[in-house]
């Protein structure tokens, strides 16, 4: 065939652009999280995970466990079909109640995963309003601008968290004419917060539906878990909650959760959603537990604060260019994918701490970092070894610290 | 909010078209296959599933369940990242090469779901291909259309498995045009066949590339499972092929298996393989086990054929409208969505059989359907059964058999 020269040519241009991936081959510990096992070129080796979405370590959790092996034993392993043939299994059935429930809304519909809900649920939503005008956050995550590409509607990004510009665009249209406004509640690679209330204060004045993306705060922020618009006392003026099960509550599959016509038409017309397998109820169990467990347990999100706390402060008392969040994640500013990933290289085979550096596309160039995400398990001295690993580190790459934290030292 | 009547709208539509969905609540029982509990409004039931895509019940397989129970013991529920953050898990590298191997190719890719493994695959590959024409053949499923219309590349659609055809729309291109030709090796709602070596003489003539989904054949066919192209002595001259691990598999996710710098290639492009959570490791090793066994057993494929051949001798025996098939799809052509769905209520009502209707947008209108899947653990007794079931309501819902059949009787 012809045609090599083609893929070839694509990845000599990553190569070229030192934007390359390797994606490092682990295996997990159930019960010593953050602990881990890298299976590296060498051999395997002894890790500590410093950067999974696994947020609260729910993903080890033995209510989780128990509830996927127990349903497993019970049901087997797949759902054996699509949602309309044979799939829609009990476990799922529960799961979506559960989660409506979560965030205080009548129903609610889970898929593959929190990219397909995106994806199917945006798209789908936004073609059943003639003539759809989408206000997209200009930060907003891959799998909601697919959405709204397949929607086909028009589109109007608004400056990142900027309500002004947001105001300024619904401003300019008909007050008829059906408006999408879409956004994160946390946006996971800087760690700040989307300015919930006056979004909606906005889309109360201007006649617009709100769709906001709680991937990386369900289950870590509000009552019960039920993320960051509960937290702001604005679950009841959103229109629709989406959300991942795989990261807080530690599964595998994403949601949105609305009232009940909205969830019923998504379900109803939504491709990404009928012409694929359902979850497999043991999947679905184990996400149950999981947000039965966080909606019930507060230990897990007052542990995780505690700990992100201390992992700032620890790195801020360094030098370090911890960049400012307001919430459990911790950005390391790098600025350069060589030294980014050289840094990750190094924290990898010589102090064993995992970290992947975070580049282009995932975030604009000249921003790359190391995302650092602490969660209830890293314990006082996982912390500490971090922080000398990353200073020995910072000095081999030739990255500079803050000046009076040195002469602190 | 002033939007109810939107998806309220949406709804009445279907319900005017009879074509709104009602999923049946399933409680599989592994071990029993295909047995299984309904959750009806009235309260649990006990009832018979005819309509899986579990095609050889691996799903139940205590192999399969096997390794999900000990990789969710010994690693956790979730991945805990995307592949590139902290997400690659040893047994999803593990269960790629096995899939590379298993299809005879170089490298293979693992997806969330077979649905996104066709959306980004064939999205991604033809974005890599300058000028890409995509030939995409009519009956092609709905993730492979998305996967086109992502791509952004022109299209021409080919008659249903008419290579005349297809040759005609090759023949009017420049030979250096890149060109991708889709299709699936078997059509999973007719089952019918695609013509795999005369479609590759075409993409050698031509100089196209060649895609073809191994969703519903992948493990029922070829020697170990190889799949359609495999069992044709095509495979190797197939450039991707794409399958499922949630059918004959029994569990969850979707591949690409080709030479490794596509599978590089798409790695390192495709939004849908980058931007979401890994497959639970427990999920990984589920599906490698499954296909390992089916590697090795013959078993299930001959059984599966086995007891295909006998539901439709049964059915045609009585003279039902059984559409002819090489595969081991039944389907039962009733032709009218209302009764279509009342035959499939009665026979789950009065005889508890779980056969979903198949109506339009899955099957073009006028041509609905039952959808009847064989599996190796439908006895003798369960055919029977279905037999006298279907006899029952074929009379009261008024639909015909086939006289010579009646008087036979
Ligand atoms: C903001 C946001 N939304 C959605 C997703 C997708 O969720 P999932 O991993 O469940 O596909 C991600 C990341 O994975 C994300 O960061
Ligand atoms: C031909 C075909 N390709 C792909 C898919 C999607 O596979 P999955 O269920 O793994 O998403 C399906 C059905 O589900 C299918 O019928």
């Amino acid at each position: 065939m012809t045609y090599d020269h083609f893929f070839s040519a694509a990845l000599t241009r990553l190569h070229a652009e030192r934007r390359y991936r390797v994606f490092a081959d682990l295996e997990r510990i159930a019960g010593r999280f953050p602990r881990a096992v890298w299976h590296s070129p060498d051999g395997p080796r002894p890790v500590v995970i410093w950067c999974s979405n696994d947020y609260l370590g729910m993903g080890q959790h033995p209510k989780v466990i128990g509830a996927m092996i127990e349903t497993a034993t019970r049901m087997g392993a797949g759902a054996g079909g699509t949602r309309n043939i044979a799939g829609t299994n009990h476990p799922l059935v529960e799961l979506e109640s559960e989660i409506a429930d979560l965030h205080g809304k009548e129903a609610a519909l889970v898929f593959t995963s929190g990219y397909v809900s995106n994806q199917a649920g945006i798209a789908t939503i936004a073609k059943l309003l003639p003539n759809c005008l989408i206000l997209s956050d200009a930060w907003n995550h891959n799998s909601m601008i697919e959405g709204v590409r397949r929607a086909g509607a028009e589109k109007k990004i608004w400056r990142h968290n900027d309500v002004d510009h947001l105001e300024e665009l619904l401003a300019a249209e008909a007050p008829e004419r059906p408006k999408l406004i879409i956004f994160e509640a946390l946006y996971s690679m800087d760690g700040d917060i989307a300015p919930v209330k006056r979004i909606c204060d906005l889309a109360e004045r201007y006649n617009a539906m709100t769709y906001i993306d709680e991937v990386h705060s369900a289950g870590m922020y509000g009552r019960g878990g039920a993320g960051i618009a509960a937290r702001e006392g604005a679950l009841h003026r959103i229109d629709v909650v989406e959300g991942t099960l795989a990261k807080a509550f530690g599964c595998l599959g994403g949601y949105i959760a609305a009232n009940a016509d909205i969830i019923d038409a998504v379900r109803s017309y939504a491709p990404g959603f009928i012409f694929t397998t359902a979850l497999p109820p043991a999947v679905c169990a184990a996400a149950t537990a999981a947000i039965r467990h966080l909606k019930s347990s507060q230990w897990e999100r007052d542990r995780h604060q505690e700990r992100t706390a201390r992992v700032k402060s620890v790195l801020n008392a360094v030098g370090l260019p911890v960049m400012p969040s307001e919430t459990h994640i911790v950005p390391v500013m790098v600025g350069d994918p060589e030294r980014c990933k050289e840094a990750s290289d190094l924290l990898l085979a010589e102090h064993g701490i995992y970290v992947q550096p975070i580049n282009y596309p995932t975030v604009p160039r000249g921003s790359e970092r190391l995302r650092i995400t602490p969660t209830p398990y890293h314990d006082d001295k996982l912390i500490d070894a971090l922080g000398e690993a990353l200073v020995d580190i910072w000095g081999r790459v030739g990255l500079p610290r803050r000046h009076h934290a040195l002469a602190a030292e």
